[in-house]
């Protein structure tokens, strides 16, 4: 039987960290790959094509659209964002572990698809009142923007239960060594190690 | 809601180095406690009482096995060995987090219990090869004894798929990480860690 990569889903209330954790998890642990999402937005300065984003056209995101193409998609401020499937699929079945960075609402979607199984982590600050602390500590937010994202993250935060696993951002050591051990852990299940397979199918040498 | 204490079930061929790991593993990470057995066979010189086992007599060890007191027990060379209900559970319902060191037969028990949810981790040698190789590298093991380990061994691994968890000791190191990963992602599943529950309840601060 082939091996199959993982597909590991990771959401986040904005402000919480976990672009910082998945980086440092990114570089302690081999074989983990981040899908790179399509997007109709225009590059920011420093962005690569196919790197931080697909940068696609509006026509080119609504083709793909109809043919089904998106795992998950979502329009926001006018711009569009969608998860391929085909690259998804063929990332898995050549055995790469691979991580997705999306919303509560994609991330829900996801969680749906039958036949892909995926393993959904939730990155939460400790408190709402934390995570104020830390918007407000930034000085790069008004103070409208930051009640937006306190309103926003409440109602993400409300669907943490939802997810397998929470990390919480307490320590940025501690998030990293929890979603790094989620990581471990879920690669060590005994269906999905090539020794499990191996002991079951009775071939012991 | 209290918190409640997770049993982890720890099982190995012997020579797969399990207590090495676990030793380790406890040394790193907080909060772990090992669950002490209770026998029936003479104290070895070194051993301490309620430390490395619950030495009993036979007498007594039939008494607790009457009041239903053992989650598991097994005859082994003529003496008895079990694991006790009310202190497994006494220790869960405080919150603690506990080891239970138990062969194939007494997991597969331990497994059936509804009332007692619980995780099982397999420990494994990489291959039958390498672990003859490790047990005839201590030199303290007889041919036929070896032979013994061995064929126990293979009836031991051909259940390792029915664990919930493969460490496989290749080298001290990667399974010591393992292991402690396993521990540390169940920990942080999103129904077991304080804040999920606080996240879900809707008492957001």
């Amino acid at each position: 039987m082939e091996t199959t990569g993982q597909l590991f889903v990771l959401s986040a209330p904005s402000g919480a960290g976990k672009t910082t954790i998945l980086k440092q998890v990114m570089a302690n642990i081999p074989r983990l790959a981040f899908s790179v999402s399509h997007t109709t937005r225009f590059p920011r300065k420093g962005e690569v094509n196919g790197v931080d984003y697909h940068f696609v056209t509006k026509e080119q995101f609504a083709t793909m659209r109809k043919k089904k193409q998106f795992l998950e998609w979502a329009e926001v401020h006018g711009n569009y964002y969608g998860t391929s499937r085909p690259a998804v699929l063929e990332q898995l079945q050549q055995g790469q572990d691979i991580v997705l960075d999306i919303d509560v609402q994609g991330a829900a979607i996801i969680n749906k698809e039958k036949n892909i199984a995926s393993i959904s982590i939730f990155v939460a600050p400790p408190s709402l009142k934390e995570l104020e602390k830390r918007l407000c500590g930034r000085g790069t937010d008004s103070t409208d923007s930051i009640k937006l994202r306190l309103e926003n993250a409440k109602n993400e935060m409300a669907q943490a239960a939802s997810y397998d696993y929470l990390v919480i951002n307490d320590t940025l050591e501690d998030a990293v060594l929890t979603l790094q051990s989620v990581i471990i852990a879920e690669r060590s299940r005994s269906h999905r190690t090539p020794e499990g397979k191996r002991f079951n199918s009775g071939y012991l040498q």
